[in-house]
């Protein structure tokens, strides 16, 4: 593995689900393997989650690892090619990345989408710049689009929670939010479920909130989220912004919230979020804080999806 | 020693304190203690000197260290139960304090009070989640209402600098300041002294400004500030928030500054305060500058006060 | 070498550039000699080749790197002697210093000039803070008139780039900017190319531009762009803000841009700055872009010339 962007960058899915469980067992069994090499983690949005386990993750690799976080540390970034710079940006990403590549073997990257134009955002521009310009295998730490490494712990967690033979019933459950959110965590969650091929995906929204298909291909999707939780294994919680119009809010109906009514429906499911969640207002208070929520165990499983991914990095180039 | 919140967690205090001067005569002799361990430190409010010397503290005994800011580099918190998360918070302290703990192997954080109401304060409902909820052990970095590192420092840095017999005259006096301050550093001075046995305590303020009873039994107190000085060993300048009414500024007298002459009065004090200060409003620049001032030793102190409180959690788990 | 803020702290720079060489070819080969010691890199200002640079610089020596980012993690410092602190600053330079000092065996600090007065400027009042208060080597990582760090990075680009026995004729030339800039990076090219004397250094720039003439001893100085950049081997780019008068923008002239046009003039000269750059206000996208521009390369030897200068300043103390 060289980059690490999506699903489509892991050649072998299972065996890697597998190193994650390795790591989880045996945190420090390949502390040699980064020695010598450093890994740059650049925040241009905030983080708590994959900037944490990410680091741990590459410290138990024995890799060196240097924070950057682009915006309150660095310059101002200018994105737009062509830009005349006579205005508040500092410095060009078409420079920014480069110069990162001749300091780090290899480099992650956190952005974020600006919601105002679809063709924009699905075209991951910064993240492209970054792997067309830094000369060094990149990390995706949540792009414009995708959030890989949020989907590889979902992936361990599920796996975890679920012993049986029977194949789990997932319901991705679209929730109500203030603001407008990014796609990724969805679109990212509905590409490796389906990649996985060991769970049946479904998925359910609001009018006007559906998916891209080339995430959603192998899922069934509804807008009746009674019957999408009928029988649920797995319910996962996450809002996102309309699709259609982009990036709106169009869908302010609070009932679409996870409450302990909606959780009775399902067959005992197992609850999980990728946080930060509203609590109340994407997930019921009770709900998370009784028995059924996930999502502290999804969390830590970040860690571990994170040293899996770095360890195939490193052995990849 | 698990947590670390106050003299109270400390089984043996002349202990702790002979490592701390065992660590400051030979730095890295347990550099092997915390290997493999990793030890997450959380701000929520500003530092300097407690970030910095538990950062290298932790260094020298092998252990993992990241530093995680959550105001400017995470989500903006939520710490009110039963909140209905519709507005500016982002994560509730409910999640992210548990999936910290799934991080970490040990957890510091620093937190401040909102000096609104002394209940909440009193409670110390932040430092109480951290405890509660991590699952792990928990170092204060400086709670709503004490500073056990700092205190520790101080008494390293008065058993210093008093080679003799007799014990030792020791004043607090507050000092004015033209902010609202917490109590912590002085509570926490007051308890630690106290317990200690070693000195005699005499604490000065204001009307109004009288700390809590709990911290301050076996210390004298008067509002006479030049009684206090008289014949002091040490002067501890500090300044803090009126306690009746809480959370206040009631006394702009600044009078109540250590001059050079106040200082003329004490048996050649040395003069100590905790940083960051305020010259020549809490502290003139005189007695700063001069010979008597030990604040930077006991900044100094810092680094070894929190490697011996770090020993100490890791063999205590 | 114990500090390091100019060239006139440099013993031996021939010896200084081939360490640097050296380090580039094989970074990890002093891994031991900064064992248990340890470095804080102050910032006062924002940073990115440098901040990171020195971090895995110091790394690549053992040295452990503690990054303190006085603005926002830690509090508002005051830098005026004999101030009564009762604005809105919160600790003076004369405390936060030797604190530092107590905590590092090496100081490093980055601190931009006001621009306001230049006597003010040019005493570098707080890097003399720094080297009179901490008791220990100071680092700079750049100062209100110098950039060491950066012209010795420069240095070791053109002798890289430069395998003729022919003394090359290197060219530094302002350029346009919308910001007020200090006058460090110049200041600091000019004292480095005079004092390493390896080639003919010309420097032009406006009317009212003229840099300081302790640094450009040796050079020769024109206000006819064209002129200088014929026959250029090396052109270096750079904004600075007028010296007379001091810190003010006089010159608005967009054709000093160096733009291909200009480029064609010299003798297929190598394209430097020290970026941040600003594209088509201080120099075309189409050089950056283009097989000229040594900008990347440039950066990239920040860390190797880091790496020698650390390297020296543990040995010289």
């Amino acid at each position: 593995m060289y980059h690490f962007r999506s699903v489509h960058d892991v050649p072998d899915l299972p065996a890697l689900l597998a190193r994650a469980r390795a790591f989880k067992a045996d945190p420090r069994q390949c502390i040699e393997l980064g020695r010598g090499k450093t890994l740059g983690l650049v925040f241009l949005n905030p983080s708590t989650r994959t900037r944490i386990s990410t680091q741990i993750a590459a410290r138990n690799l024995g890799l060196e690892v240097v924070v950057f976080n682009a915006g309150t540390e660095g310059w101002a970034l200018e994105f737009a090619d062509g830009a005349v710079m006579d205005g508040a940006s500092v410095e060009h990403i078409r420079e920014a990345v480069p110069v990162l590549g001749q300091y780090f073997d290899m480099l992650g990257v956190r952005t974020f989408p600006a919601l105002q134009n679809r063709t924009a955002d699905y075209s991951e521009t910064v993240l492209g710049k970054f792997t067309d310009l830094s000369g060094r295998p990149v990390l995706s730490l949540e792009s414009a689009t995708l959030h890989p490494l949020q989907s590889l712990a979902d992936l361990l967690t599920i796996q975890e929670l679920w012993p049986h033979k029977r194949r789990p019933r997932v319901v991705l459950t679209w929730a109500p939010h203030i603001k407008p959110l990014p796609h990724c965590v969805a679109n990212s969650f509905a590409q490796w479920v389906t990649a996985w091929g060991e769970a049946d995906l479904v998925i359910t929204h609001p009018e006007g909130y559906a998916l891209d298909a080339q995430y959603t291909a192998g899922a069934a999707t509804t807008t009746n989220q009674s019957e999408a939780l009928d029988g649920a294994d797995f319910v996962y919680i996450k809002n996102w912004s309309a699709t259609e119009p982009y990036g709106q809010i169009t869908c302010t109906d609070r009932s679409w919230m996870l409450s302990p009514e909606k959780l009775a429906q399902t067959n005992q499911a197992r609850v999980m979020h990728c946080l930060p969640v509203r609590r109340d207002l994407e997930l019921g208070a009770a709900v998370l804080d009784g028995p059924h929520s996930a999502v502290v165990q999804q969390a830590g499983n970040r860690g571990w999806a994170a040293q899996a991914v770095l360890e195939g990095m490193i052995m990849g180039y």
